[in-house]
């Protein structure tokens, strides 16, 4: 029942209410605020969550999109379990697991409504290509770059198929933790959020 | 009707879909996101945006909250004006526009569920007092500070009155500019996002 | 007399100092601190300033660089001016204007023990490839980027190129402005300083 | 000898040419070129380094201030032991360890010219007030503040004894990390730098 863990209706969830396992990587609270506000959700979208991790983007998704179905493409076995757990976990009914390897995980899925891309391991030029594919027209593709190259790669990649309203967003956060009296700042690590709309 | 400007569900609307009168201010868009994920809104919230501006944060308020109530407390009155136009652009009517200077227009507002600190025009300690005053418990404060001294006022203040949950996030936002084939990255000033739970 | 101007043995000056055209680019004053860092200098180094702009990074070099020669490449006419001017304001006599468009100015150049690149006016590349050519073996190269293409192209030819201890490097700078009794964050753009030593 | 460790003359020395102990802290290099910039250092001066930790800006200190004395307060043990062992490793004579704790420690010591605060251990006021007294008139303070209340209480200071040319700087570092073929962003944490000059 989700109502126990996230009984809101906005997006952004604490860090702290998603189970976690060592070595999986998650995408932050504020950055998957700034992911969930890029893609543009409602009621009965579609969406692909590419390299799901966790599963915190899946579950925000699904929160959002309720009487859509939220797709959670991840080929780490321990994940997807994570993944299923932190649906459960908010009494998610509309999250399908869908475990391999993206983007041949990807080909017989039903065309998608948003995708995000939160993880590519390697593929990210195939992973784009197949995304494009799956990409309704007039919906939106949302990606994060952790790394100095793949921002580049994924705004040049929705230039050139000519998405509209392409923009590049880096956050950098930092927050507190109480030592003694005093609140030290502490950083994430930078993350850019890539996004465009596939043309109609 | 707010369909035609933002037919989605999620918070996060891009910043020139509201309109804007040059000196008066604007929580931009990635910033709202996280403003709107800290304030964990609900259908029927009671919230105040206190120090409205531009309407922004009013607005996105509103629609997370449409069976609720959204006083937009601001004393300027252009700003009043331009907090209007932007709740009736998105289709609004759980706006209530509260004109004249906080914390005075507070005290007969019926009690909040959320309320928002946007701007306090040298006021800031009565306001605190009074926004923890109306406040009901297990309600959240959430405020934003852009100068170095609030953001250390109101966590003190915050702490000080037992909030639980009490964070301060800081978070900076940069975007491309397209110049020719190149695109610039351009830093958005730096705002740190204090929040807390008011003890039950 | 540079006395006057600029007492200190330090580099990181402050840039109310410089005098300023509008339009002609600058590097700002930490940035600078952190290029020069970078940059490794020592007394009798001969260095090039790729798009000297307002000329700050040439003043710093030849400040540092007092028995070495520090060239200002700089194709913009009013820029050489400037460039020529800030180097008068701080009385150096080992700074040697270099108008025209590089890569094609460093040519007759003689080999460099340090190359900043500031700015590249769309040659990227080429600048690289002369840079790299006219770079003495053990030498530094160092260039700012302030667009989301130049500094993974700047990485990669460096990582090509076999350099060593390559660094990417990114900051993100803002300062107080005040506002009655407060103090206002401003950010200035962010900022990456790529460097690396020519393998000997 | 400080020539194998560091022979050149700019500030901002590669952290990883320092000895380091867990558990003590260092002013990273990008920070420390900055700090170093904003102390305008010349040949003769002395220099307090309070909360000197790992002993990089003492070092930093006492190779551009080789004619002068750079005095390091440090009252850990353990600290003391690794600033006189990097102030060895860098050749430098001109380096006086304070042990003891700070700010009883300032009161025998020759007036300053510059003043460093890279470290305060809950004695910041008192700390600011000796520093105050000890620093000679037209002499630069200058500290790091890495939690939410120290920068401003600093920039208060600074204020209310009408210091000149007060700044405050905040410095956000991100750096590569290569992982497979690409390069990860890693962020330091925030650091903010206030400087002031005492009234002449």
């Amino acid at each position: 029942m989700s109502r126990a863990e996230w009984p809101y209706g906005t997006p952004g969830i604490p860090d702290h209410l998603f189970k976690r396992v060592s070595g999986i990587p998650m995408t932050k609270q504020e950055i998957r605020a700034v992911v969930i506000s890029k893609l543009r959700l409602f009621p009965t979208a579609v969406v692909y969550d590419v390299g799901a991790g966790t599963g915190s983007v899946t579950v925000e998704c699904a929160l959002q999109a309720r009487g859509g179905t939220v797709y959670a493409l991840e080929k780490d076995g321990q994940a997807d379990e994570l993944v299923e757990a932190n649906a459960r976990r908010f009494g998610l009914t509309n999250v399908k697991l869908v475990p391999g390897e993206a983007p041949a995980t990807m080909e017989k899925l039903p065309p998608a409504d948003r995708i995000f891309i939160g993880g590519s391991a390697g593929a990210l030029a195939e992973i784009l290509q197949m995304a494009h594919r799956k990409l309704k027209s007039g919906g939106w593709l949302v990606a994060t770059a952790v790394t100095l190259e793949t921002g580049p790669a994924i705004l040049d990649f929705l230039t050139r198929q000519g998405y509209d309203q392409v923009e590049a967003v880096a956050v950098n956060v930092a927050k507190i933790k109480q030592v003694g009296s005093a609140h030290l700042w502490q950083a994430e690590n930078p993350v850019q959020i890539i996004a465009g709309q596939k043309p109609r």
